[in-house]
This record gives C-alpha cells, structure tokens and sequence, in this order.
C-alpha cells in the first residue's frame, strides 16, 4: 500500500470531502461492540455512488483498504480498521428514490437507517419490518444479513432484498437484480452480496420489498414459572402455525436487571412479549389460541393491548434490557452473543446454556428471537480481570460449540466481522474455501474490509 | 480433454455404473424442450455422494464436461451436451433421509421428485409447496431456480432451501449451511449454487423446509369478460394483501385450445384457477373477499370446491393447457416464454404481449401465475417454414425486451440454460463480469455443464 500517495490522490479527487483528523479517524475506527478501536487513515463523507466507485478506484491503485461505514452500529468490530486505509462513510446518501406503492417495494441509498425509512412510509401506510436493536443503516444491515423481532413472520434482511447497487472493489458499479418478484436469471449476486460485509464490495443503492400496515396490530406479554415453560409454549406457538409477528423472551435475571434500572416491579419470572398483526378477527382468534396454549403450559399475567403507549409499557422491559443489564456492573466489558438453533433443540439448548452461565463467574442475562431459535446473552466480565475475561471466553466457546453440534449457527444476525472469525470454520468446514475463492476472485487486490469474515486472510493483500 | 482416458478411468471405478450406450446417451442429450439433441459420450448413474465426487475428480483431471441429470425436464436446454462429457444421472439418488416433523424440514437427496417427496410427506400432515409443471428432481429445480403455482404465498424454491450438500468442480464435498433457520455466518453459498444450473457444482443432498397440510383448502374458478378486467383482479387481490395460495390465468385462446382437445364447452373467456389456504373461518372470509372483489370487476360464474375430485374438475383446463396448445397445431415446434415483471406493469406487459402475438403469425396460448408478475406463453411455429421460425423469435425478443424495459427479468423459473443466454447480458448488464468471475473462480477447469448460463464462456475450457 502507498498511503501517502493514495491520499493525496484522493484529496486531489475529494478536496474537503476526505478527513483526516484524529477525532473523525477515531470516531470510524470502532462500533458499538467491546472490539479495540483500529482508526483508518482517513474518512471520505461520499455523496453519490460515483464517489464510492472513484475512491475505490483510486484504493485499488493504491492497494489501500476501503472500510464501508453506515450507522457504526454493528456488534462484531465490522466497521474497524485492522490495517488503516479509507472508511468510506455513507450517511449523507440517506434519499429515499421511490416508493412503489402498487408493488410495495422502495429504492433507497444505503445511507437510509431503518427508522427513517419507517417515518417516510408511516403517512402511505406502508412499514419495512427489519429491526435490529440500533437504527442502523439499511446499507450496514445488507452487510451483516441483519434481522430483529419481527424476522418469525416476515424474514429477515434476507427476504427483503429484490435488487443491490454496489460498486465492485474494482470500482465498477453494477445492478444484481431488478424489481421482478422473482427471478431465474443468472447467479443470485444479490445474496451473494448480502452477508458479506463490505468485503466483496460496497452496496450504496436498494430495492427493499415493504408491507402495507396490518388493520390490527396488538402486543402482550405473559410470564411462566420457569424458563422451560416459556420455551416450550413458544415451540408449540409456532409448530401450531400461529402467525405471531413477534415472539421473544426474556429470563428471570433480565427482569430483574430492569427493575433495577427502571426502579420498576414487574414480577421477576421467565416473560414472553408477543405481537400479532392481521384482521381484526384473526388477530382476536390468535390471540385467543395463544393465551389458552399459554394458560396449559403454566403461563399467567397474560396481557395485551392496542393503543402505543400501553403497547410501550408492556414492552418496556425488552426494550431497556442491553442498559439494564450493563448497568448490573458498570465498567465492565460486554460481550452480546448470538446462536441459533433448530426450534427443536432450543429448549436444549437455553438451559443448558442458563446452566453453564449460573455455574460460571460471568454474569448476564439471556433474550431471545425465540420463534427462529434464535437467542442472545449478554455477559459482563471485567477487562482488568484476565481469570473473568478468559472464563468470559470459555462460556462463549461452549455456547458457540454447543449451538453448531445440535445443528444451529455461531451467529443469527450480527454476522462474523472480527469477534466471529475463529467459528467459522468449525461451523462451515471446507465450504470456507469457496468463500475464500470467491473473495480471491471478486477482490483480486484485497482492499475490501480486509481482515474480516473470512479466517486466513486477516492480511489483506 | 482427453476423453478416451477419461472414459477409460470411468469404467475402471465405476464398471457397469458408466453406460456408453446410443439409446443411454440419447436419453440424456435432450430436455422437454425444443432444443436439439446434443448426447453426451457417457452416463453415470450415481448411487452416492461419494459416486459423483470420484466422478468429477476424475473428470477435472482430463478436462472433461460434467453434465447433472435429473428428470430431464428443463426447458432452456440446461441437461443437454453441447461439448459431450459425462452426464451424471442424480435419479438413483432418490432418498428422503430425514423428516424433521417438529422443525417443518426435511433431508433428502437430490433425485428425489417433489410429487414422490409430497406422497412421502403425506401421511404425516405436511406437504412441500414449489410445483412446477413436470415431477423434476428437487436437485433439478435448484438448479433452476424453481417456482410454480405456489410461490405467491409460499415462495420460490429459493426460500424453501435451508442448506446444500455441493459436489464442487475440484470433487470436494461441502455443506452450505445448517438447519438454523437464519445464519449471518459467511457467504450465502446455498443462494449461490440456487440458480446456477450445475455450472459450479453438482447438487448431492439438501435441507428443504416443508409446511403443515392447512386446515382448509378451498379451490375455484372465475370468468371475465376481457383480458384486463381479470389482470386488474389480480393486482388488486395482490395489494389489499389477500393471502391466496395460487392465483392462475388463462386467456380466451387457451380456454378455447382446451376445449378443443378435450371436448369441453368451457365458457370461452379470459379465466382465473385460485386456492386459498387457511382456518376454516379464514379461508371463508378470503374467498368473500375475493368474490365481491372478482364481481365489482365484472367477474362471473365464480365457483369454489373443497373435494378434491371437484377441483381436479375446475382445474382441468389449466393441467390441460400444454398439452392442448400443442395439439392446436401438431408438429410444429413450441416454445414456452417466460418473463416476469413487477405487478403493476403485469397488465401493460400482457396486454401488449397479446396484442404483438395476435398482429403475428404466430399462434400461441397465454398464461400466468400473476400473482408473482409472472407469465408465460406457448407459441408454435413450423420448424420447416423459416419465416414462422424468425416471427417466433422476433416475437419472443420483443418480449423479452419489453418484460426488461418494464424493471423485469427474462425469465421468472425456468432459467437461462442455452435459450436464454442471449438475453442475460441485457438484462443484467456489467454484472455478467461477475458472474464470470465467480465461474473462473469455482469451476478453474470450466468442466461444470460447460456452454450453458454464461455468454461468451460457451466453449468451456
């Protein structure tokens, strides 16, 4: 790599557009994660797709890396720079280009975050039901295959996608799909690209499909005099076929880490929250169906409601749980995990981890995404304390190791970037090598969000 | 390629496995189409993963083509030998190794057939939905892509794969994914292979989802008096998001050719064949729906059954219709279009299509499952008379053209094979580079079912 040479070619290219202060540098250097701060060596703010194509090609000439930075909101260390180079910032292409209500699909630049997406769809009666936790970019959630609660019913970022913008690491800009609902034409770049985290290319334009807003919308909650109870009644909510839209689940330590935080009451018991959408009769008949399943299995305080705000304070307890739980010790390293497993093996799978979790020294509270068997715990462990932050390590390598052997994945939704790596290969085996390929051919330079993802070419070019 | 040393290697693993046969390679050189017979110099049945991993190891080490074979009912010319090589028949390969009841997926080889998977399925209350016309292989239809009638509500063959086993063009045997039913770990290989048509590897075994038999499953027919007033039935059935399971349609011609060959007196009108999934009480309250929708658009003799020997009689016009086209006017060559375009171009796209076939000299049947934006039609014309033979291909490039310039694709299910090679670089633009990259990469040898899906890469090696 010429640094110097690929900056001034930029600078020539960009003029103010490319910053290089410490503060910008350090600011795009981490995420939201624990991961150390790596800082690029400069920041280009790009304005349209034309700019991304000319910096990376003025990258690739240089052998320069090029960092694809949305919302900085990722869990792994994603946006982070390993080997410096230049983070491409896309938060100013944030215009939605249309909104197709006859076929209820939307263009936008990848700089669009999910919630204003929903704020510009809200008067249309439409909304796009992809939400992860933070309000990231639709770009950034391309890159990580991004879900959230809403993924039981209507998919996850996966299932969104009818067509990507992305300008290849080469520099060229090219268009994967197009707004046909489906399509047997050629090799289905556009999945391709969703999951790779900026290391194949960087996405800077969208068509998303979206819905029209259910006639009925209503959440509830309902609590269980143990974990298995809970776990059980949401296996057979959707072996039932019951059209939940939402359906997570928060253990005993959760509610209590909230009550503190909040200064709140709630019952400290394993708690369903739930949301149905649809008619006004179906959803009155599922909810009917869910809360005679629920009262079998042992579940009580079954409650729900339509209007927003009570909707908010039945939720309030899932919605402040990442706080909540980082503030059971402050100061201390947080680590979110992510396994998923066949619904089948879920219950296994959560008790067993809740066991190991009691029987160790690290603390944390434990959610889930339960309608995909998909769950999270998040740990604390002291930074200044290596015996915590190894058994920290030890619980995480388990959990991982315990969700690959009983059929699932090290990650649902946040993706590898650098906290992943080392899973990789034991859960894809010799498929890593075509991943490996793929990269070697699509990337030929190696400047793409190099040293993620992909295990054993941490170097780059 | 050396091919009298390949053969030679062949026979020694394999003995009586490898067929040299005319009649054998015959067999294999052709599909249901139109496309000319091109035999490959041998055919392997498979019998094992590790049958076909031998096989193509052997055939990489002397440049020989690697042709899969399922039921040999692509449409695209995908099975056929342009290059000769070894076809590897999946047919024996027809095991359903596991059914996973309480997480609705399923283990299976890649020879089994969806109709034989569906008996398989059947007593135990689940079914598998992608229907494309003929019993093809389930390996056959990711190859393609598959669709059907079901993919309105159910989705294309792309959303029902959970994982892939891959024979790669080296002989490596990979798995794509795992029974989680998200993953954001790595590269989306098992999109990668669905759609590739056995150009990047050959599909062994898979894990498919499957569904719950609905409770009630209702089925019917209506009549319009135009062309449009059925098309804007559908797009409006579409956009107020009634959940039909199948929405199909007929024009005046087909309903007449069907009449015709099977000595039927069916009102001879544009015609829509539906199906509703659902409760009891929902799929009542749907077909209400519909039928008020259906008549404020001048909809008729709209009739719904529940027996199954009640619809197979409703439906019958739309099983017929291939064969009835056909029979119009016997012997002449069929080709069967397939272009797919956002809903609310579907009514300017086929009204045009059946203007431009009508001022042709082409006679040919029109149908969709335009639900999905999705139509086909089938034209015959005399293969001896080359006028008829260049109107049909005119008629089909103006299609095509029109389906595309309408934000579509140039086909919906089938797949490029060698019929639509001309028109993926039109439709998909720089992003073909890509693709090329990706075969380079997977398939260094370029023996993978050489001259099919990529222009300019036809001459394999």
């Amino acid at each position: 790599m010429n640094k110097d040479l690929a900056i001034s070619d930029l600078t020539a290219r960009f003029g103010t557009k490319i910053n290089l202060s410490t503060a910008d540098r350090e600011q795009h250097g981490a995420d939201e994660s624990s991961h150390a701060v790596m800082m690029p060596d400069a920041v280009l703010y790009a304005a349209t797709t034309e700019d991304v194509a000319d910096a990376v090609r003025i990258c690739a000439r240089h052998r320069m890396p090029v960092i694809p930075f949305g919302a900085g909101t990722s869990l792994e260390g994603h946006v982070t720079a390993p080997h410096g180079g230049l983070t491409i910032d896309l938060s100013l292409m944030n215009r939605v280009l249309a909104v197709n209500e006859a076929d209820l699909d939307v263009r936008v630049q990848a700089g669009v975050t999910r919630q204003s997406l929903n704020a510009y769809l809200r008067d249309r009666g439409l909304f796009f039901p992809v939400d992860p936790g933070a309000d990231c970019t639709l770009g950034g959630m391309v890159g990580t295959r991004a879900s959230g609660t809403n993924a039981v019913r209507y998919g996850t970022m996966r299932e969104q996608l009818l067509s990507l913008e992305v300008v290849t690491a080469t520099g060229e800009i090219i268009e994967t799909g197009n707004r046909a609902r489906k399509s047997a034409a050629g090799y289905d770049l556009t999945h391709l690209f969703t999951g790779s985290e900026g290391t194949l290319g960087v996405v800077t334009e969208m068509s998303l499909k979206v819905y029209g807003r259910p006639e009925k919308l209503m959440a509830g909650v309902c609590r269980f005099p143990d974990l298995g109870a809970a776990i059980d009644t949401v296996i057979t909510t959707i072996q039932m076929g019951l059209p939940v839209a939402r359906i997570e689940l928060l253990d005993e330590l959760s509610i209590k880490a909230v009550n503190a935080y909040s200064g709140l009451k709630h019952q400290e018991a394993p708690t369903l929250f739930l949301e149905f959408h649809g008619s006004a009769a179906a959803v009155d008949a599922d909810i009917a169906a869910f809360s005679d399943l629920a009262a079998d299995m042992g579940g009580s305080d079954i409650e729900f409601a339509e209007k927003q705000e009570d909707i908010n304070k039945l939720w309030h307890a899932r919605h402040q749980l990442y706080y909540a739980t980082r503030a059971m010790e402050p100061g201390k390293h947080v680590v979110t995990t992510d396994v998923c497993v066949p619904i089948s093996r879920l219950g296994d799978c959560m008790r067993e981890t809740r066991r190991d979790m009691d029987e160790s020294p690290i603390v944390g509270t434990m959610l889930g995404h339960v309608g995909d068997g998909n769950f999270h715990t998040i740990l604390l462990a002291d930074p200044n304390n290596l015996g915590e932050m190894r058994a920290l390590d030890d619980l995480h390598d388990r959990m991982v190791t315990r969700a690959i052997e009983m059929g699932g994945t090290c990650t649902g939704e946040h993706g590898i970037g650098l906290g992943k790596m080392k899973y990789l290969e034991k859960e894809k085996g010799p498929a890593v090598h075509l991943m490996r390929q793929i990269k070697a051919a699509l990337d030929p330079v190696g400047i793409m969000n190099p040293g993620k993802l992909l295990p054993g070419m941490e170097n780059g070019s």
